[in-house]
């Protein structure tokens, strides 16, 4: 089932407690890619400026990332994020942002990609994301994310976007922002609410949490001590649970249910190591090892 | 197998934003005790004074909880506490403690009680654990639980106490404090190394983690939206924890983490009332219930 993403594509300069790596392929959307085609083929709509680096399109090259969305705006510079994460590496810290080509107009759909079935809206401005649903015919499944600068200055756009998609996967600090309440089941029925017929939330270390009309289910993140790069690791949850679902075909509440535990798999794989440097080296059967490991983890007999 | 508790027996007021209960019973061991007879009798081993009211040892004998262990001393007063919990119910904040007997000598473990098999060591002065402890001839399964004020005040004797025990039960952040690290598998290890065989880190509404030889277990809460006062929830997860632990007399990882639901479901009744006003009115059938629901919604099928 045809997967389609769109998102920021980016040069990201990071620093955490254990090194850093300076102007590395990043972005939302490129995270959320490499995670997904561990499942499923990707169809990445995005646009960067003339200096992005023919490197990151050879890094590209190595999924099934379908890149007739990906636009190269002439006269225009890609989009640049320096972070750090500091101490416990719970949020990232930013140093410095260029939107550059974000800042611009936004990308198309190309019309080849018009026939997708699953939609993923990577956080931007919440306008902007129905543009860009606007361009998909009939998708069977469509999920946003967001952030705290559309819930601080374009909530009623912001409304609007969750009003018309099936999901949303947000954060727990930006969906106690977006509801004003703290309880998370709360959170997530009023989610429910706005719109979507689930809400994930992502609670970092902590895991994450669904909520639809069959109630809350909560997931652990994976125990690990090995933390590198926190960079991505939300976007490579949402790529691993869409990736998982096209794959499926199933968006049955126990197929979210296992969706939820390969989005969780695939993040612990990409923060073990900066940019997606882990995650380029990690197989398919990595990720089914550990995901029968958690499993078993879960499984209380 | 038989289990004994010691700890403090209180009479608690407690303020939260649903409202609030003055003078009711409270304390570690009473939560302890009322959480672990949902699955075996407990050998209650604590003092009050003779302020302790007869209503409260009444509630005592609606639960197979031996009290010959529960000294009435004469001329001194019961341990009291009036906190409360504002916003979003994260975190006691302790109004007043009268310490009151609990600043006397400690209570004596009845003779009767020596031969106890399971041994549960509530939070208190780490040398009065040890002394407690001393007098329990060839216990099978030891745990601790301890708090802040020792970690930064009597590090040498909770470190001492850390060394004889089997394992040890306690929260996120004294677990950090006392280990001086963030990550929770690696505080897990770090506690391990001081001498106990596994480690619970309680992570309030997060859960918890499981570290032991065998590696790291992270199990989530029970996803609810009815918190009424969170006192007790801690104990209370230790009470179900090793009470199921009593009952099955079997401390494999396996059931190691089947106790953890227990515990975890445990609390789950306790916060949903004041004092012990929810746990009161539970079944072994309700939480039979609920344990059954949970697993199922840790199960990825």
């Amino acid at each position: 089932m045809s997967l389609l993403v769109t998102g920021s594509i980016g040069i990201d300069t990071v620093t955490t407690p254990h090194g850093s790596a300076d102007d590395v392929l990043g972005g939302s959307a490129i995270y959320f890619s490499f995670a997904a085609t561990f499942f499923s083929p990707v169809r990445l709509v995005g646009v960067v400026g003339e200096d992005f680096p023919d490197a990151f399109r050879d890094v590209l090259t190595r999924r099934e990332i379908n890149t007739l969305g990906l636009e190269t705006r002439t006269g225009s510079k890609t989009f640049r994020w320096t972070g750090k994460f500091v101490g416990d590496m719970n949020e990232a810290e930013t140093v410095g942002v260029d939107l550059n080509v974000l800042a611009e107009a936004g990308p198309k759909v190309p019309a080849a990609f018009a026939d997708s079935r699953i939609v993923f809206l990577a956080n931007t401005h919440p306008a902007l994301q129905r543009e860009l649903l606007a361009q998909v015919n009939a998708p069977k499944l469509t999920v946003c994310d967001t952030m705290d600068l559309w819930i601080e200055n374009e909530r009623d756009e912001l409304l609007k976007t969750l009003g018309m998609v099936d999901g949303v996967i947000i954060n727990d600090a930006e969906a106690r922002q977006l509801t004003g309440v703290y309880n998370l089941v709360e959170v997530g029925r009023q989610l429910l609410s706005c719109g979507p017929k689930f809400a994930v939330i992502k609670k970092g270390e902590h895991g994450a949490m669904l909520i639809s009309a069959d109630g809350a289910t909560a997931i652990p993140a994976y125990p690990t001590d090995n933390v590198k790069d926190p960079t991505g690791a939300g976007d490579s949850f949402a790529g691993g649970m869409l990736g998982y679902l096209a794959e499926s075909d199933d968006f049955s509440p126990a197929s979210l249910k296992r969706a939820i535990v390969r989005g969780t798999i695939c993040s612990s794989f990409t923060i073990e190591g900066f940019s997606l440097n882990r995650v380029l080296e990690t197989t398919r059967d990595d990720i089914n090892t550990r995901v029968a490991q958690f499993t078993r983890m879960l499984r209380i007999d």
